[in-house]
């Protein structure tokens, strides 16, 4: 938790540099919804067999639920949900084409490191929000309990083959680059939303120590992640 | 509705041939809805804009929810739902590999009229079953409630270009046949499904006149659903 940094302030939707920054923010979580759902049920056509194409299929419509909670947020905030979520396309459109699986392994530990970065990025973000856009946020990136047969489909297959794990390692490290490199272009792109995130007169937010911290807790849970997958970091 | 030709009977899982056929019929409904949802997601990867993509999804979710509440019942029946279900890939995979729509407009006729069909199929099926079989049946292929926008894009295609409807007509004709094909092909290979259906000693089914009208009830229906696409049946 990044509580120890930025205690939530009383910002709120009165401050439009805020809440241009929140609705960015929602819109990123939605596409970022909409493009996990895409992506899991290509996973799914990959599956050995049927019980784990089911398995991955329930990941997809736990993202789709998550998605359909954040679009009426949203409604509640632009006149045009869709054309406004839309925008943040490229965002995803650009991490997707680094980082597309040549196989089914790839497949897996994508959905799951990159599961499991989402929710680290979307978590610290929380810290910086009123009350309500913070559950939301919280909410909707609660683990989907889905995940636990990629651990064991992953060390399986390191198992038969351990040369398996020297280029899953790869890749694991090739997925963590790119999401911190589109995470940074995205702050870079959006004033309002690392305003939200560096702060106002009004609230408080991260110097650049914070930030140094927040990165390296995203880095140890990223590490941990692959540790369970049984693969160095 | 069938509830004219055949009144619901008393049937119970003591009869193993009906208990045989039922827990065939769930099977068959399981592996349709992820096999709908899969064909849905891939649809939605050809989806013009962001707004009709997550009409698809969302109508892929709600398949999705289908398959859940019937694997639920199927664990109830078998001990092992994922290897029963799959037995079941054959039916599907041969009609999806006969209707492989060639554009977008094909893949979204497909998703109504195949919905509309199956929706049809399996309330037909539902009046030969037990009573908490047939509201479960029923109550997975309700309406998604989705399918609205498909009727505006196929009529507006059609507006646009005329020449479409009837590429699009012949398409719909093409789907209802092959339907018929594999439901025929399906009665004709379970022994025990089609007992459920043509009857037994404790419990009334169809006769060669009942099966005339039901074909005739859904081809009806099948004629309703190509006017309000604005294509001859």
């Amino acid at each position: 938790m990044a509580s120890d940094d930025v205690p939530a302030t009383g910002s709120t939707f009165d401050d439009p540099v805020y809440r241009t920054g929140v609705t960015e923010l929602i819109g990123i979580l939605c596409y970022g919804e909409i493009s996990a759902t895409e992506r899991l049920a290509e996973d799914a056509t990959m599956a050995p067999d049927l019980a784990t194409k089911a398995e991955i299929l329930a990941m997809a419509a736990a993202e789709w639920d998550h998605f359909e909670k954040l679009r009426e947020r949203l409604a509640g905030l632009v006149d045009e949900p869709y054309p406004f979520i839309e925008q943040f396309a490229p965002i995803f459109d650009r991490f997707h084409a680094q980082t597309s699986p040549s196989d089914w392994l790839e497949g897996l530990v994508k959905a799951y490191v990159g599961d499991g970065l989402a929710a680290d990025f979307y978590r610290e973000i929380a810290a910086f929000l009123d009350s309500d856009t913070r559950e939301l946020v919280l909410e909707t990136l609660s683990g989907t309990g889905h995940s636990d047969f990629v651990v064991d489909a992953v060390r399986g297959a390191i198992a038969a083959e351990p040369r398996v794990g020297g280029r899953l390692a790869l890749w694991g490290r090739r997925l963590m680059g790119e999401a911190l490199s589109q995470a940074q272009m995205v702050v870079a792109e959006r004033d309002a939303l690392s305003a939200v995130m560096v702060g106002g007169i009004d609230h408080p937010g991260l110097d650049l120590a914070g930030i140094g911290r927040m990165f390296a807790r995203i880095t140890e849970s990223h590490a941990a992640r692959m540790d369970k997958l049984g693969l160095d970091a």
